[in-house]
């Protein structure tokens, strides 16, 4: 194993110096990246900038003993890149902002930065700027992310029609799933370090709670079939608090339906296992980072064989409310889970 | 007193809105706020954006025992329009992401935003978006400032000429000695709580560390002088070595006299007292938040008069290096401090 480099060892500009030779540029918006009191930026004709940022803070939003850090720099990324996507906008550039302590060394920083790097290229997007600085405790990371999107064109939380049909990206509830299997095998880890973790056939929910990815793709082939969504929102507290927040920013009510809901099968085993509702994994688990938007009925043919697209239901007049109508056909008003605890 | 609330009272949605409520816009780009999945702006046509982020850490850049968070709040937001100022741009939008411990009240997070609002209206940028969460440790804040400049105005740090004349804004050495007041204020408070802070001779320096402003109204003068600086940093983390990164990047030496540099009677008063040599304290002190820029010596005439620029040298060939020229004609190579400690 190579030798080990304590922060402390080389200071923050060497620091700086050292992960910014790395850096690549894509995007022909970029005008100046790291190095300078700030990045410059030029964005296309007729194009607004969208901008979105996100903290990520160790204990709370990860776990180091399970998350590799790699992993944890692709994730912020994509994260960022999620909220871009749910605009309607192509990503561009991101800033990072970075705390860590005294227990991380160089090479750990720079684990985390080749995980944000492979993001970067996945998504097209420039890594333009940033601040490292010390902390007293663990690892903070704030990403910040802009895109850009033709005038007038970004998709608000605020536009769904009671009549819209209501539709989400992907499958739901893998990423909450994967947390308790990785919880599960830390426990068995703690208990006996002896014990090798038993992540075989958990594969896919795993892979939905390390290396979530953001939906551009879901962006483009919209744009392509011609369908501009009226609402958009990414899905990373859980459905039932997206939805909410679509359905109050929109001033509608909505119903969805619990047998319309996208749930792998790895993810029905998963839930089986632990002994947990699926619906309910999918509903207020969160973290899932797919897209929930609405289009309007006339749309519904463009869409109905997107293999990567589910109807889950339609907005309706605000005075109905939330509600998800299970497969007796009973109405349960959905309550928004999301975190509350500080 | 009026009755605190816990944060965990209200959780973090209901504090997104309480703290929304207040948010003004001023910006005629601000197209969308707080409330979506990343906030939307339009920036003038043929204008570059500009974008900075800032990490501020408790413990670490600031001590809640004697930063009141009001001032944390517009320092906060001063520190990041500093860094947009320095390339010769407007601000425009910032965004805020925020982890707090559990000691933090709803009222505690509110005079943070207050002090952060009052300097969003003093600079005129708008807040438009944010994050918060929950720590385990202290207060962390992660603002990322953008800017706009008529495209091709930005200035870099990049331009400077061997032959530039090198300006700064203000008086140095202030905040560092400012700080020099607080923590013995606060030793005599912990060795003694019934102590009284003794802080009347050292308001200014007081000030110059709790209160810094960003000095846009420069930027504002020079254009109005005509000048166009030709490369330009902020001053954070101390003369010496934003001379160090302005040459570097420019690839140039610089000498910079010592009794040239600008030292308000306030400071030199503190230093006397602290037995600190103020001019140590104006090279490595950090914190002052001044312009250091530089301008061909064709526009020396159009400066030489303003009250608040002063000329403390010029650059010249990169073999030179960069040397502080003493009372005594001696030439001493500078060495950057910055801090090299994680």
């Amino acid at each position: 194993m190579a030798d080990l480099t304590p922060l402390s060892d080389i200071g923050e500009f060497a620091l700086i110096r050292r992960l910014q030779q790395k850096i690549e540029h894509r995007q022909p918006s970029t005008v100046l990246g790291i190095g300078d009191d700030a990045a410059i930026i030029a964005p296309a004709a007729d194009h607004e900038v969208v901008v979105s940022t996100d903290l990520l803070v160790e204990g709370i939003h990860f776990d180091l003993m399970f998350c590799p850090l790699r992993h944890l720099g692709y994730k912020a990324v994509a994260v960022n890149v999620s909220d871009i996507a749910a605009m309607n906008a192509q990503p561009t550039q991101l800033v990072v902002a970075l705390s860590t302590g005294p227990r991380f060394t160089v090479e750990a920083i720079e684990e985390l930065y080749a995980g944000m790097r492979l993001a970067c290229e996945a998504y097209g997007v420039d890594l333009v700027g940033g601040d490292t600085t010390s902390s007293r405790g663990g690892l903070t990371l704030a990403i910040t992310a802009l895109g850009q999107v033709p005038a007038g064109q970004a998709v608000r939380r605020s536009g769904g029609k009671p009549t819209d049909i209501l539709c989400v990206s992907g499958d739901l509830g893998g990423a909450f799933l994967g947390l308790q299997v990785l919880e599960r095998e830390k426990q068995a880890f703690l208990a006996d370090p002896e014990t090798q973790p038993e992540l075989g056939n958990y594969e896919y929910v795993v892979q939905r709670q390390l290396k979530p990815e953001a939906r551009l793709d879901i962006i483009h082939e919209l744009r392509e079939l011609g369908v501009t969504p009226t609402s958009m929102i990414d899905i990373s507290d859980g459905l039932a608090s997206e939805v909410m927040h679509l359905c109050a920013a929109s001033g509608t009510g909505a119903r969805l339906f619990s047998e319309f809901l996208p749930l792998a099968n790895p993810t029905l085993e998963a839930a089986a296992e632990f002994n947990l509702d699926p619906i309910t994994c999918a509903l207020n688990g969160g973290e899932d980072y797919e897209l929930l938007f609405t289009v309007p009925v006339a749309d519904h043919a463009k869409i109905k064989n997107h293999p990567d697209i589910t109807v889950i239901g339609h907005l309706t007049e605000r005075d109905d409310a939330v509600n998800l109508i299970t497969k007796g056909g009973q109405a349960v008003p959905l309550q928004a889970q999301g975190w509350t605890a500080f």
